[in-house]
């Protein structure tokens, strides 16, 4: 890469949940998609099989109305097509992925060898859909072939489909000028964040990027942090949710990185119900003009909110119990407003029930005051209009059975501070 | 350790199923089953509490009777407790077991001062039974106690209860004159091996000893091995189940290390059926006398065997399927017995179904033709007298809630071979 | 009702799978799909919560396209409403579903109250879709509510949600000249078909029809039938799936009355694989054309096949064990056809697990050679229409949600035999 | 039965929960304990499969200990092998279990037949133990056994062991000088009670008791009554449990009921909180004497109490909400009593959350002051001795899997006031 090609671009950096959007991550549905069935899909945390090719279309449709509106989509098989080109790229990888311990100490060759025959965008394609042992030409199949079909029951991945990079929002999170490089929480999706990793190493665009924090190779242990529950909201403030996929562990290694560096001053944590395993703080609050919010109320009454700020004594941060104040109310001051005015998701007691499961939390903003939700949550959609929030709407029918919307299937990857 | 002390004992090593056993490792109930409640006994992979003090006294009892006939035993609590008292020791496995990751980087320094004041033995109790954050002094309370526990709900543990180390069978297998560390199946299980790495490291009766394979420091990805499927039955052939819990990537490559280093000319494979995730070869097939096995027929008739042999090509051994030939009949073979005489558990087909779970196929040999089982299994037991074995039994009223018999509660480390 | 109108009718009556539909009922989405929630879902038998302003939109093309080809619709809130402004219809029902073991002994009378002040419409609104107490004015309230409130958490309902009459299929079976009025197998769908039964006892088109078995106010016992499972497709043949929710103990007694009747000769049974619960045979075998089937390869391999003819003893038909012989064989000798054609849906071994849950075999035929079938099942319409089938399709995003198709979302009336 | 055996006995009537037990109903363990299998104990309600020979021999100390304590103690197998002497009786039964709609049409006759030619007391082995049909001999099988063995899978039952009987709490209360037949909760039990309704009606000791509530026949719906909830504490008092197993249409039925007749005075409903289906009150809170009660205090602390007391009005009776009253100061002061003393079992919060699957709560008083419970709860037992209560332990090893302990394993028939 030149210094002419660089200083065209923006610099990375997310400097707000509301700021314009310029540039942004997303991963088409594909091969990943194709393998879900009924019996794989718990395996694969998806709640439901789905309808690639509309999920597709729906898909495209989000991108393209994301670029009508200025923002730079940059998309993870591209990113990862790219850098399969790059022979030291290619040999990371793979050197990662085709070990003894995950294919066998049998498939080794044979499996590297047939990976070698690719083009870039064929093994992109396989480094997100999965590899199984029924993809291997007749010509790198060996005797150890029956083991695994033994061990395997039906179908054995000598790769594992990784259907659930559609969310890029988990595996790194820009914090105003760094990224964190996420170990994320179920072992299923370590490899997410290796195929990050290789990009922020080898892609032109991505790498000499500073890394505030996190590893996918160190085994993570607790240390999970993920990005559906981070949000750089301005003003040196970083919300994170406390949940069963970002842990304590995590959320104060990231606080102390931040604080020595000097890129944040705050850290608001948001101790979640443990209500559901899935759940991530966007699922249920999220942000959808400087001042607006949504929250699904019976879930965001029940957090109990810390804050973290830079101190002397070791490990470098003091940690304070906000009590019984609503965690919009500390959000608020922290932010510097007088307050929040918020959106409730969902009507009477049933419509409340069903809300985090449309997503309707889940709002992507791509400037202040305009965002990007699933068509089906109707109801949260008509009171963020009466509060004069331009909606665009995304077709969920098929995307929303992974349980994410618009705000985890994007990795802002540059975005303005909202005072701009 | 001088070496005089060393000269006295037998050099470690197992070299069959049912010869003598001369010295054999436990580990006693204790603290760590304390801890199982009805809320966590599934996260902990025990299903049902247990009464602790019952179960010491029936643990007791199965260990006295051991010796009584000529068994050495050892302890697990008090092996950690012996290496607990050597500095660097101690050094080692506290700088793995409290890290930023692991506690938090806001407990870590009160942690390790904490545990640095107390004796060896009680620091090998918090090492199995788990160190609790309300086992935490007052002296030793930090703010950040806080956010750990609206992380945690009611009880974060800074080092986890370890109840699975009751089955001491699953962390090592000495197969003929060396052992594997075993990368265990599930994550809450992985600091079990911990515990024995440090044994084997620094224990004077233990370190030096060969390992031809494993390392609970790395992760295992899917190279996952547990000792329950594991049988050195002599002759040089290894019975390996292929399971859930032991990976066709781990027994490849414990294969080619003994096939490499000499030490075994035959694995046999078998694999298991999907039938239950706690599945273990020895929970369904165990060895009563030479030529006497029991066995659960519904699951052994679904087996399919494998044998890998060493080779000349690349990775170094041959894999040949058995086809519909009977796992019995191949180990019969293996071991140059014209036949194996079976004793199939259970007689009607209620009796059949309810035999894993009384464990009455995870029989301890304790020489050719004595074996221990539990007392639940009046069944088998008496099936087996009238195969002219000597049955004596454990009481398993407590000890059997973890799904595990004599076989599985039994690390043997001294076994002389069959023809002894 | 005028004679003059019931001659200008054909008379009710089913006589093939796909001869040309005639007349037939159906159920529109609304208020008890607004009911459900991820909390009740799994209660109310549906696997998601569904967009209902969507599903009613896709439902009400699927009844239009029925209708431009010529086929009578019914919908269930039209009966019901026609049968509530009849005094007496209103009270048997009023009768049965607000009782003291229903609604609880201090709540009968104020419900009954509110219900008499609403209109026939409102009154069939509530009857399908529930009444929750929340729904009573304040008028109509006591004390008793506090009780009822704290018995059933946030919300109990004093007629229940029901939800699953969108699949009309289930709950009455016209086979040839008459009809069964069937116990389903959940007790939360038992009203269904009370709901029916007062349809034919009062409605003008319905009444007097011949009932060969079947009454929802008996205790059905283990005696369970749905209409998923059975299929009269001609020649004196009726299909019935013997699965968890179509019992042998109604299977044989269904036969038994029609063979003492003479309406049928020969009741082919599919005994089918236990492998999920909600599984009917529409689900993996459904007709397109006279000698057109889909199937289900997996799950139809592992049917067992037997036949019930009349006989002479006691009671009153004889078994035949058909053995190894494939179900559509069978079907095929017994509809005098040499064979049957079979597209069988799914490719590749995914595609395969996933159609079921697409529900690509619940195909509904409006005459031979017609279908109507999801969307989403792109593969096995792309077959259908090689095997020269004309294939329409219904938009399955939200109808699909509670795994049913165009076959159990309808319940024939009327249908010509497969000959005329 | 003449008036002179009569006049020997005391009158059935239970008139206190400590007061002198004078006669109990008890089940012996017995064949439908060796029906349980891991994979069928689910649908029969256990937890986990038994011992049974174990369970036998603890259940008849148990017993032993009782009649040495003066206790007349009547068992079920012997009570119904005397009435399966009885013809009528014998007829009334059968006519009931052997129907088309249970064991099918073609099995009726032949079922019946064989049933016949057994004494009374091998049926009454088999009416409690369940019939399957491999236990039909060869004479009395017909070709549709195919079919039936088709429609379950390995093993299919012509009458369903009830091994819930164990639980002879449940299935009848008597309160003061009458009792109730209760509609079970789950479906799978309700046989339970027809063979009381059996009992009561042919057995000389039992017939022409006053029934206040309930009859298995009919379909109960929502108003199932459970013994392990209900209380008759004295003082014209009741304590009723409202849970998912005792409903709130239930309890307003029999509340009615008991005023109506002048039985009691004063009904005490605690509104369980909804934390586990199979949670009775007796398993979270008993009497050990007049004014020593155990509880379980996080789950008593979520009770919310209600009272019912009789009415002028329709339907009889009022409802008060006793707001935030602790449940036992409300029974306390319907009893008259300053206070109760309280024994809450479980030390720290683990031990506490152990409690009610040790059944500690589920104490059994024979006398003021005296109770039997199960050797496991050595917490509880030791704090009851504490407070001056003589305990007497029950071996629970194997007793205690099916979730009940001496509470739940008795019926009392006669038990005197409290103040005598």
């Amino acid at each position: 890469m030149t210094s002419n090609e660089s200083s065209a671009r923006p610099a990375l950096g997310v400097h707000s949940e509301v700021g314009r959007l310029r540039k942004v991550l997303v991963c088409s549905p594909g091969l990943a998609h194709r393998r879900l069935t009924p019996a794989n899909s718990d395996d694969l945390l998806f709640d439901d099989v789905m309808w690639v090719e509309n999920a597709q279309r729906d898909h495209a449709a989000f991108v393209g109305e994301l670029r009508r509106r200025g923002v730079e989509v940059v998309e993870l098989h591209d990113l990862l097509a790219r850098i399969m080109a790059i022979p030291e790229a290619k040999a990371w990888l793979l050197d990662r992925k085709i070990t003894a311990d995950r294919v066998g100490i049998g498939l080794v060759d044979a499996t590297r060898a047939y990976l070698e025959t690719l083009s870039p965008r064929e093994l992109a394609e396989y480094l997100v859909g999965g590899l199984a042992t029924g993809d291997l030409p007749e010509d790198f199949r060996s005797p150890h072939l029956a083991l695994a079909r033994e061990a395997a029951g039906a179908r054995e991945y000598l790769m594992p489909p990784l259907p659930n990079t559609l969310y890029t929002r988990d595996t790194t999170c820009w914090l105003y000028g760094g990224l964190t490089l996420n170990p994320l929480h179920w072992s299923a999706r370590h490899d997410e964040t290796l195929l990050m990793k290789a990009i922020y190493t080898f892609h032109p665009d991505f790498r000499g990027s500073t890394v505030w924090w996190g590893d996918p190779e160190l085994d993570g242990s607790q240390a999970t942090f993920e990005g559906g529950d981070i949000m750089p909201v301005g003003n040196g403030v970083v919300l994170m949710g406390m949940s069963e996929h970002t842990s304590r562990q995590a959320i104060t290694q990231v606080a102390a990185a931040l604080f020595r560096r000097g890129a944040a001053e705050h850290v608001v944590v948001a101790g979640m119900p443990k209500l559901r395993s899935a759940m991530h703080l966007d699922a249920v609050f999220t942000f959808a003009d400087r001042d607006v919010v949504t929250l699904c109320p019976p879930i965001m009454d029940a957090v109990r909110t810390f804050s973290l700020r830079p101190g002397d004594r070791a490990p470098g941060f003091d940690v304070v119990d906000e009590g019984t104040t609503p965690f919009v109310d500390v959000v608020a001051k922290a932010l510097g407003l007088p307050k929040l005015r918020v959106v409730e998701t969902g009507g009477d007691a049933h419509a409340g029930e069903r809300r985090p499961w449309d997503s309707g939390n889940n709002a992507l903003a791509v400037e202040p005051g305009v965002v990007f939700t699933y068509d089906r949550d109707t109801l949260t959609n008509a009171l963020l209009r009466e509060a004069r929030v331009e909606v665009v709407t995304i077709v969920g029918a098929e995307l929303g059975r992974g349980r994410g919307g618009g705000h985890r299937m994007t990795c802002p990857l540059v975005r303005d501070p909202v005072g701009l």
